[in-house]
């Protein structure tokens, strides 16, 4: 091993997070030694305050300062609607967006019969009882338009139905700027069996 | 803003590792943030301790524990011989083959007229002092095959040709496994002019 342990072991670490391997990693790290006081001990310490201060909200699953976080506490937004996600980054999608008002409830993940993920293993007890406790009028399924992510929105439809409420799903069809010819069949299907009156 | 400050801040520094855009750093932050106590902890507490005591080796500026580092003090490598590379990396790299059994010296970089990088900026001063000092018999130029390496080879070469030693610099050829069909003419140019007798 060329480098000193410590460094070895950092770079280990480092290679474990989502997007980079050994060698991204060792670039990552040395990076840093070049700037030591300017970026590897502002994030060090950046990371054990987030380790510290961020909490799982216990209603919607955010990561937030607070558990109820900010995005459920706060009381101008319409409580009567929950637009479903799989992940938290797809909650800030949105969020980046501000396109809704509404509440948020994030899965953790989607059902998946190739990687051994049923039901008891999404957030989705906590949906319902949030669906009765606040009254919600309408559930929009936004989760990824991917076999799992539809598997987990059939799911989740068969087992809110008999709660009586709205179910919406995100409109699939042509992103913006998309070209017809580069786009796939399952989507132009999609787009023209949707098709709206102009 | 979708997220907290505390995490906004956390994924702006994230964000300019080498290789980490915004999007790959969201991803990272949450991904330490499902493994607070598995990840983001020992990772921050690793990157305290490696800016703590890994230091830059005042011989050829290779990065461990102690300066001269362990490459430098170790006195079963041969001290007669130098490889001159561009960053802390390459000595990696080379280590990693256990190939070469002599001293490094690292320069911190390549002359550029690109990037307004001169000689100064380099570590060459103290190349040329080692060299008188160790009694250096060859020095190896083992910069990037790339415009910039090549100019700084040529440079370095000229600099200390009055010191009267070996000057060698890595083969270039066909890479293990090349084809010749995807090869580039200067690879295919650099192999068929300096072709070997079998």
């Amino acid at each position: 091993m060329p480098q000193a342990m410590e460094l070895e072991q950092l770079i280990q670490i480092m290679s474990k997070l989502p997007g980079l391997g050994a060698r991204s990693a060792r670039r990552a790290v040395l990076h840093l030694l070049k700037h030591k006081q300017s970026m590897m001990e502002p994030l060090a310490q950046k990371m054990l305050s987030v380790s510290q201060q961020i909490v799982g909200c216990d209603e919607c699953g955010n990561w937030d300062v607070t558990s109820p976080c900010s995005l459920c506490a706060d009381a101008a937004r319409d409580h009567s609607t929950i637009c479903v996600v799989e992940e938290v980054s797809d909650c800030w999608a949105l969020e980046r967006g501000r396109l809704y008002r509404g509440l948020y409830h994030i899965l953790g993940g989607t059902l998946s019969a190739m990687d051994g993920r049923g039901p008891e293993q999404l957030n989705i007890p906590k949906l319902e009882q949030r669906i009765t406790q606040l009254g919600v009028k309408e559930i929009i399924l936004a989760t990824n338009a991917t076999v799992d992510g539809q598997t987990t929105a059939h799911y989740i439809t068969e087992r809110i139905k008999p709660l009586n409420i709205i179910i919406t799903r995100l409109a699939m069809g042509i992103p913006m700027g998309g070209e017809l010819d580069y786009l796939d069949e399952g989507t132009l299907s999609n787009a023209l069996s949707t098709r709206q009156a102009v």
